[in-house]
Parts: structure tokens; sequence; C-alpha cells
């Protein structure tokens, strides 16, 4: 499972984008030697867009790029890992701070134009000096093509770096995406869960990216689920420097739909690679839900599904069991008809009309598979929503049981 | 951890109630001989109050107990394990009415007097025939020591069986209460989960044993957790027949305390020895929350902080990471302020205002106890409340995971 794998049907392409450079290092954070500083600028001051946690216990890095982030523009963004700056205090307030107007100073570039993201371990005082020694070698590598060295840098305990770059004829010309992100579940030592960032070079205004940028977040990282738990520091970015040429993507335009879409598709890619590369994961899978009274109660249904401890070592232990299935729709809070409701591992049907469909063994079959697919219909009404997860694994237990040291 | 371990400081008593009888042999359910069907019956018709499972897909017996309970009084309740009887459809409905009936006959007591509870397999026909043939031997083996015998009958995974006796003075008169459970979290191969009853002499009317009865399971069964599931069969009951001529309880008497108190003594008792036998439990942790803005927020938060498998696994590690406490708090959506909120594991102040308190080896130490409490002050009102879980080992994914043969 432990490999990413791209989805989309788009050319793929270089990871760069025009106007773009990055950088990853070590600053001494992590253990080893291992990267745990990255940067990332525009040339020119980008639009800007982001999603942040929605734990009311929020990272100082957080709360900084909440207030900065109102402006709508930005430069840039620069990601420690190893250290969530998070539950902190006033310190961790002005270590963000600090961490930022360092990066500005070392560029030249107007303060309160660089957001900043933590992720690691919470309730340690971010080491600020070594962050502040390792600026001038930070700036110093910046290139085109360091976007693949920042993905590196923003990982924590991630089996590999999450990279999704493509292209598409926006407002006639050729627009660029590209997106890193690092997640695998809320994971001891850290809080650390999901980051992602988004650059690209579409024409674009903030207010309009923020819109875009949230509809891609909803329908791709708002519908993976590793396990239940959300972070203190989860936040999303998006930079635009319009450096493309393309006619400026408006809300009513038709490049709307085609960026949207191209931010949706490289969200998927990354959200799919989270899901993959989940805590202990074993399998890959997505939770279908059909005829239910709105989506709204089709993605409760999906989510309670996927939320299930029972379900999930199911999962992993290849069972059928599909009265966990409908039990945990029973308690999901939704509209349903117990007699009503059919379910399917795979192609296989188990449930029609809340009676065994008797093909125990076809689908136990499905649930031995890497990936397969769990689709339940409510039959109520046209409500749909879909969700992918992985299962519950004796490794999910031994990394997160481990003593963080 | 798998040990019963009585919690009140009553006088306990030897495991019978007058006027009820009871018996539990195995009819072939089950493999290997053991037992797996249970009646307990009062002598004369005894007032009787039930609490049913939340959630939406009910099992046929929770559905003719439901109407049957209606009425106030019954008889006494049989019981099966090995078999949910739960999406089975119409065959399902008719299997438990005709296991009730079949008992009324051999006892030659009145249509409708005589409850039906299922616990085991889902989605599977129940074998009526197997319990028909039984039925005889069931009933010809009732006696008053009998209850021993039907808590052994209604467990299916249970590594102990759940009993508890109680005597106090109310009403002018020696009242006794028993109570047996089965439980254990939801576990594969069945949904099996929590079944309780309670036997009493107390003289207290239908009405006023509801309400009696649902104090007691919002304030134990309903404050347990060992996953997040629930079940289609869920059930508690309570019957009462005034044997011990005691003064009738009545809600605004001073007798309707002291037997809520006895009732939920009880109950707790009960509710304690299925988390210490949570499936793949190795600790006993108490989740007490304080300064809440309502008891409804202190819940939730007691709710979240012990469905989160972060936690969980946690407690498992006995890693003292309260970084996952607080996130799950902060997820919870509830009013909260992370900058007032106090963490103590067992008696050490971990969390202060929201920052690190800085004593993390004395809290390890705690939490490599097999009991401990979780203290979370948010200092933000009165509200307050206590709920009891377990932790998430190798052996809860062992037991949860294994393919139901």
């Amino acid at each position: 499972m432990k490999k990413p794998n791209s989805i989309a049907q788009l050319e793929t392409a270089e990871l760069v984008v025009p106007g773009f450079r990055a950088s990853g290092i070590s600053c001494g954070i992590k253990d080893k030697g291992k990267k745990d500083l990255a940067l990332i600028l525009s040339d020119v001051e980008a639009e800007a867009a982001g999603v942040f946690t929605t734990n009311r216990v929020k990272a100082a890095p957080v709360l900084l790029d909440m207030e900065r982030i109102a402006g709508g523009k930005a430069r840039g963004v620069v990601v420690n890992s190893g250290n969530a700056n998070a539950c902190t205090g006033r310190k961790g307030s002005r270590d963000s701070l600090r961490t930022a107007t360092l990066v500005e100073k070392a560029l030249g570039i107007k303060k309160g134009d660089i957001l900043v993201c933590s992720t690691g371990v919470i309730g340690v005082p971010l080491p600020v000096k070594k962050i502040e020694a390792n600026i001038p070698g930070l700036v110093k590598k910046l290139a085109p093509e360091g976007l693949k060295e920042a993905a590196s840098a923003i990982l924590t305990t991630d089996a590999f770096p999450k990279t999704f770059c493509a292209k598409k004829t926006i407002g006639g010309r050729p627009v660029t995406i590209a997106g890193i992100a690092k997640g695998a579940g809320m994971i001891a030592p850290d809080m650390a869960t999901m980051l992602a960032f988004f650059f690209t070079d579409a024409c674009i205004k903030s207010g309009v990216l923020v819109k875009a940028l949230r509809e891609a977040v909803d329908a791709t990282f708002n519908t993976i689920m590793v396990d239940n738990d959300t972070s203190t520091n989860d936040t999303v970015l998006a930079f635009a420097n319009a450096r493309s040429g393309c006619a400026e993507i408006k809300t009513r335009g038709s490049g709307y739909a085609a960026f949207t879409g191209l931010l949706k598709d490289a969200a998927l890619n990354l959200a799919h690679m989270i899901v993959r590369d989940g805590e202990g994961a074993t399998k890959f899978v997505e939770i279908d839900i059909r005829g239910a009274r709105s989506v709204k109660e089709a993605q409760i249904a999906a989510r309670t599904i996927a939320g299930s401890m029972l379900v999930k070592t199911a999962f992993f232990g290849g069972d059928p069991n599909w009265g966990r299935v409908i039990a945990a729709i029973g308690r999901a809070g939704i509209t349903m008809d117990q007699n009503k409701v059919d379910i399917f591992f795979g192609p296989v049907p188990v449930v029609k009309r809340g009676l065994d469909a008797g093909n125990e063994r076809r689908a136990a079959r499905v649930l031995k598979k890497a990936e397969f697919t769990v689709r339940v219909d409510l039959n109520r009404g046209k409500g749909s929503a879909r969700l992918w997860t992985s299962d519950l694994s004796y490794d999910y237990v031994r990394i997160n049981s481990s003593y963080r040291s």
C-alpha cells in the first residue's frame, strides 16, 4: 500500500510551475539530518487562498496565516516539520511571526507576505534558533525545480512524498498547477495530519481562488478518512501568480469550471495518496452511498461507516461482515428504512432489501483485494456521496501506541 | 483485565431474588455444548420496563419487546445467544414471536407475557427448531438460584459472566435487586454488544420503573464506551414483582431516590464489568470532564475523547500524549478556549491553561497502570460528566478482524 497512485487522466507534468521557486533542507529539528524546512516562493506577489482546520485548538502558525491571508495576497510559505508549534502559548505565536519575519528579511520582501506552517510534535516550543540559522541556506537553494525537495521537507511519518502536477488549457493558455501534501492520519509523535499546498500560474483573483479552493477541498480532502481525528495544524493553501498569461478566471466565466476541475483533480490525487499512506493501511476502500434523502445524509452515512472501528477491522480481516456496515448506518442518525437497504462489496450484492443476499464467498474474494468499493443504496432519495478510507490494522495500533521517543 | 470488579459499597447478596426463577441451558445454536438459551421468570406478573437500542436497524426481538412492554407488565424473558435474529425480515419477526409463544405455552401462561432477546451473528435465520426442542428442558430447570446459569447462557464473546446483586431497606423492607448483563463491544462474529436484565422484589408500578430505569441507564450504560458502535439488539429490561412487601415506590416518595440509587449501583457495576471485558482491553480508564458550559457539552467532550482511536492507542502504549486529548476536545464541537484547558492524568497535571505542565515522566507512570483517570477541566462553566472506557490494543484488531467461522 505504501506507494502513490495517480488517478487523474490529465497531462502530467514535471513538478515545476512558471514563476515559482522552492527549496527543502535540514535545519536540525528532526534527527539524522532529515529534511525539515521548506520554502516555496512566487517571483511576484501571488493571489492567495487558505482553508484551515476546524479544530477549536489551533496551532500558532494557523492563527497567523488566518490573519495574513485575509488580505488575499502572499509571496509564499515557509514550512517546518518535526514540531507543530501547537499548544505553545504566546511564545508559540512569537515564534511563528519570527519565522515569517526572518524569511521576509532574508528575501528583502514586504512584511506580511510570507505564510507559515508547522507540523510535528505538539506542546513543545519551536526551536526557532535552528530555523533562524538555516534560513540563509534555505533561501540560497530556491530553484524552479525545488518543489520536490520542499515536498520531502514537509513530511513527518509519511512513507512517501505526495506531489502532483498537471497542465490544462484555460483561458487560451496552458495553465500549470502543482500540489504537494503531507499526511498519513493523526500520528504519534505528532498531531501533524494534513498540509497541502497548490501553486499555479493561472490568472485568478483571491476571492475566486478561495471559492475554487473550498470547492476542491470539500470534494477531496474532506472526503477521506484514515481515523476520525482532525488536527490542530491542518492547512491547505493555494497561490496563483498569473504567469501563464491566461484570461482572468472569474466565477461566472467558462474558465472557472475548467480551473476548479484542474484544482480538484490535483487535490483528489493528493487526497488519495494520503489514504494510501494511511497509518498501517493495507486496503484502499471507496465508500459510495446512493439513494439518501440528501447529499448531507449520504455524507454522514459514508463518514459513519468509514469511521467505524468494527468496519475497518473487518476490512483488514477481509471479512464481508455487512452487519457492521448496516449497523453503522443505523446509528448514523439519518433517515433510513432497513428493509430498503442494498449493499454491494465490489460488484457483489451482499444485502438486498435489508436481507442477506447469500453471496458471502464471492464477497470475501472482493474484500481480499487491496482496493475495493463498498456501495450502499438506501433507496430513499437522490442524495449520494463518495468517501475514501483505509482499514484498521495491527500496524495502526503499533504506530500509534509506540511511545514518542 | 479479564475479571469483574465490584465497585458498590452495598450489602452484596446471593444471586437470588424472591419470586424469580431462572435457568440457562445449551440448545445447540453455539458450538461445543456452550449454554445459549436462558429463561428468567417471575412467579407472578411483574411490572416491566425496557430501554432499547437507538440504532435505526432493530432486530426482530427488539421490535417485539417494544410492542409488548408498552403494556407495562410481563412474566419474564427468554434469551438466546449465538444468533441476533437481526436483518432477518418477516421470518425473523415470526421466529421471535414463535419463541415467546412456545415458552408461554410450556409455562401455561398468558399470551404476550414473555419478552424475547437475541444476541449473536446477524443476517442468519434463527434456528427456531433448536429452541423449540429445548424449551421443555429450559422450563424444567427453572430454579431460584438459576440466575447464574442464565447469566452464562446470554454471553457471546464475553470473557466472564456479569452479575450483581444487592439488598437495601426501602419502604420499610429489605429490597433485593439482581442484574445480569452481557457485552464486550461490538464483536465479530456478532453484533451482540449489550443486554442487561434487572430483577427486583420492590413494589413499583411500571411507569415509575421506566423512569428509574431510564435514569439508571443514562448514568451508567450510556456512559461507557468500548468502541463507537451501537448494535441492532441492545436491550435493558427491568422486572419488579412486589414480593418484598415494601411500601409502593412512587416518583414523589422518599423510596424513589433509594430505589433508583440501588438500580444505578447495580447498573454501574455491570457497566464497568462490560468495559473491563472490552474486546482486547488492557486498561480501564475514567474520563472526567469538568468546567464545561453544560452537562451535555461535558458528555460530548468525554465521548469524543473516549472514541478517539488515537487517544485509545496512546492509552494502550502508556504514552501520556495529552496533545491527542486536547485535539479530540477541539474537534468535539463544544465551546472551549484552548488557553483555559487543564488536563490531569491521574493526580498529575499535564496541561495547565493550555500549556505543557512539564510532568511527562510522572504522567507516564500513571498511564502504565491498569486503571487511571483522565481529568479535563475546561474552566468555562459548571457542566461535568464522567465516562468509562478501555484502550485500543492489538487484541481488539485481532478479535475484530478474524473471519467469522
